[in-house]
């Protein structure tokens, strides 16, 4: 590890980072999601010692419960003597610029816990998009030493379904008893869950919805990978223990199967992808700037006098020297 | 327009399109979603003969209606005598690689209506993303003569909330008696509503949610837009001429308002950077195939032998031929 060109203040911050330090943590959080570029080099020292950290992404429609499922779970693991970071993802309000889902009011009995580390992200207004930023500050926890990374997201948009298939293992959280639409959504999160949750499970319809579940995974191809499908009632901790105990047996399963290492493969190849994207954008438009601009070139695409293809090839063709 | 670079059967493909045949378009748009590069140089042809059509966003939680109201909408302007196409965004199933709606199948009875044209999107899987597939199933859309164009999207992920902010006019419809979480997220999608539609709104506590939501709408910053709120019970198809009738009002301000030319150039602006990383990513991954390789990257990455800022970064180098 070198640090040639990290400023010598960003050198004491990377060390703060790595000793735990939250304060320096979150201001690096907030540089990098401002794609600051001296954060970035911090980032790249931080990044040899990541990977220590088991990520578990829970996900499910608004309502499920998941905010009380990770509740219930950050108790455990720090029962356990667990570091626990949490990336909580919510829909952004224009009203106050940031998180405001009421129930996240609960978890911030954690606040004054120093073995928990709680950061919301609005689901809006990031360079280079959600993914790269959730990515990031995934990287600056685990670099910190936290253990376990929960990953809460809300809805399922693409972006977010991008962000929990990137967890080492993927919790689904479902009700009984939803309409048709719904259970629709439900087929398209199947695709990412390695374990699936009916919470709310006092209510009618468990285990009709259980056994809907089971009907759909086994319609799945074969070779698919094990899904297990538990009940909970997590507003009264049942079911919380089974739930822990799924997660290690998945984690098991990860360390002895090559699937452990394909995700591990998918993990990186999508970062860079993601990256590559913001990079080249940021680059050609820092070069369209010094050049005709960027408001002619969208006028021009707003009168109809060139398409956006060509416009964005012509671009790329001056980014690359090739014109 | 020139055809230079366009096959002889991409001309008569181009030709079929602006003539509004069905057939040719659907593998036109098939094609462009896959990237097939003599489908680009057919839409780069299309373009000037687009911006005519009115692209109206409808979206809102799963179960609020909103499908029955698309369906409404669509028969209205259909008995004006306009053209409509529509395009519905669906999660997709692992199962059927496809849209599984239920709610979906009453739309196909205008499937033998030769005046509506409806072409339904999965969320995952297009090369460049959702935003770009959608963009350019519009554009051809537009150019086959359509007159309104109505975006039909589930959920609030960043990605479907961004292609529905590309609409002319957006429609957020929601029912009333909701729960704290997802009035949050409704206050997320505040941020692109020009209409709000309480659906079912024969249900206890409509009134109530009209008054929460203009409430919200008042806490806003002075100089927002003026945003509508109906009420509907669109099942039984009442509230509908009220929205057909909030959609041309606003049609007229943005026709009378600098508000109409920012969201031209804002449309602009997002499918420039759009098809730019798309493109961008492209270009290096094919250099990369014929380099180290990706996949040698990628295990670098894995293994931490690499971070992945510096990976991007030096295969941007070497597009742009730096190094």
């Amino acid at each position: 590890m070198t640090s040639d060109n990290v400023r010598a203040g960003a050198v004491s911050r990377v060390e703060d980072v790595l000793a735990g330090r939250v304060v320096s943590a979150a201001r690096l959080m907030r540089d990098l999601d401002d794609l600051v570029p001296g954060a970035v080099d911090e980032l790249k020292h931080l990044y040899p010692h990541t990977g220590g950290a088991f990520v578990l992404g829970v996900t499910g429609n608004p309502g499920s419960g998941k905010s009380t499922i990770v509740d219930c779970l950050i108790r455990r693991y720090r029962d356990a003597g667990l570091r626990v970071g949490v990336v909580a993802i919510d829909p952004s309000s224009p009203f106050t610029g940031g998180a405001i889902l009421g129930d996240r009011i609960r978890m911030q009995r954690h606040a004054t816990d120093e073995g928990v580390f709680i950061r919301s992200m609005a689901t809006r207004g990031h360079l280079g998009g959600l993914s790269r930023s959730t990515q990031d500050v995934i990287s600056v926890m685990d670099a910190m030493g936290h253990d376990l990374i929960i990953v809460e997201t809300v809805g399922v948009g693409q972006d977010e379904v991008d962000v929990v298939s990137t967890a080492h293992t993927s919790v689904v959280v479902v009700v009984p008893g939803l309409g048709d639409e719904i259970q629709a959504i439900k087929a398209g999160i199947l695709e990412i869950a390695d374990i699936l949750v009916v919470n709310k499970a006092d209510r009618a319809g468990a285990d009709r919805t259980v056994a809907d579940l089971s009907m759909m995974l086994d319609l799945r191809s074969e070779g698919a990978p094990a899904v297990r499908i538990l009940k909970a009632v997590a507003i009264n901790e049942e079911g919380i223990a089974d739930l822990v105990e799924a997660v290690d047996l998945h984690r098991q399963d990860l360390d002895h199967e090559a699937e452990g290492r394909r995700r591990a493969l998918d993990r990186a190849e999508s970062r860079l992808k993601d990256l590559l994207r913001t990079l080249a954008l940021e680059s050609a438009l820092t070069r369209l700037e010094a050049g005709e601009g960027l408001a002619a070139l969208v006028e021009r695409i707003a009168e109809r006098k060139i398409d956006p293809y060509s416009a964005a090839e012509q671009l790329l063709a001056e980014l690359m020297g090739d014109s």
